[in-house]
């Protein structure tokens, strides 16, 4: 069952995401946004590249991310790591070569930045780990992050906001609600069949340590 | 002295406008906008036509306003009107023969939409009138809408915000801050020369009124 489950959010993760219904409803409240995730099969089990974009500017990225989602002692969660020199990357997830020549050590671990995810209906929801650890900065300030996404099998939510270290007063964020996403393309099918194996509970590990394949 | 004042906020609203640097700078908060202001000499004196879209689709304006900045009594105020059937002049800030086509009877005025200007340095602050009368409509929800700008020789800032009519909650509008446009292009020589003459202070009109030429 939660094997299963951890095979279910690699393929809801694996697709191409707009929120372009939102943007065009809503004007002038939210940019266009496109995210596309596609698995890594050369980087560690349950590897996904993913790059988000303004629609205007889609090959360069303003997120680039390598999510990893772990079932980790019956709990699922996904890791979240940077690239180095990530503009290297930009692109990749529309260049099959490009996304091939992603190494290992081309990933940095953001700590305090796993994402903790629970199953809810046909679906997910997931939150950034408790602790106020993820920090980002934005304009020279320093803030952590508090992120949520809720995943379905056809569209996604997330919600982003940025608050002070100290005083946990909202910095920045969207007032106007949470992005809403229509998936608009399925990759799922480039997931790697290994990776899907319902009987693999991969070890608990910290970032950086390699998982069981 | 007031006279001058007049014709330099016609002159500044006259332009183009982008907030790209803003959009670029601060992924996803801000939408990547574009606004265009033209005289349409056949209306009344000052009227402007205003459009503004998403920079990814410029010909599909999500708001497109005649503007009429006066002068009445000594102050400076900008009526604040819709078109009829407004698909009809979708672009016009782009098309002079469509910009041609607008008629007087074609303005519908937004009744507690005036703003209220003042001076500010080399520029003008403005907002909407007093009274919480301007009313919006978003995904069926009515709130009236709070709108703040201040324009610069070569920049425009601009924060709207929607209120719930009873309970004066904010509904909507953007927490991460006001919108920062940079002027792009300057329209201010398509004025004619009548409505930058310095004598005539125009009436105290009701929207709807044709005030003086």
């Amino acid at each position: 069952m939660a094997a299963s489950a951890y095979a279910r959010l690699l393929r809801q993760l694996c697709g191409s995401f707009s929120n372009q219904t939102q943007a065009f409803e809503n004007p002038p409240l939210f940019a266009h946004i496109l995210i596309t995730t596609r698995p890594v099969p050369q980087l560690e089990r349950g590897s996904l590249l993913l790059e988000q974009a303004y629609a205007i500017t889609p090959s360069t990225p303003y997120r680039i991310r390598v999510l990893r989602p772990e079932l980790s002692e019956g709990q699922l969660i996904i890791h979240n790591m940077a690239l180095q020199e990530e503009q290297r990357f930009w692109g990749a997830t529309g260049d099959p070569a490009l996304r091939a020549s992603i190494r290992q050590e081309d990933l940095t671990p953001l700590p305090g930045c796993t994402y903790w995810v629970r199953e809810q209906g046909d679906g997910f929801v997931g939150e950034v780990e408790p602790g106020c650890r993820c920090l980002v900065e934005r304009k020279g300030q320093t803030a952590y992050l508090v992120s949520h996404f809720e995943l379905f099998p056809d569209r996604m939510r997330t919600i982003d906001r940025g608050h002070h270290p100290e005083t946990h007063e909202q910095l920045w964020g969207s007032l106007a609600g949470a992005f809403e996403f229509e998936r608009t393309d399925d990759h799922s099918a480039e997931i790697p069949d290994p990776w899907l194996a319902k009987d693999l509970e991969t070890p608990g590990t910290k970032s950086g340590e390699s998982s069981r394949l």
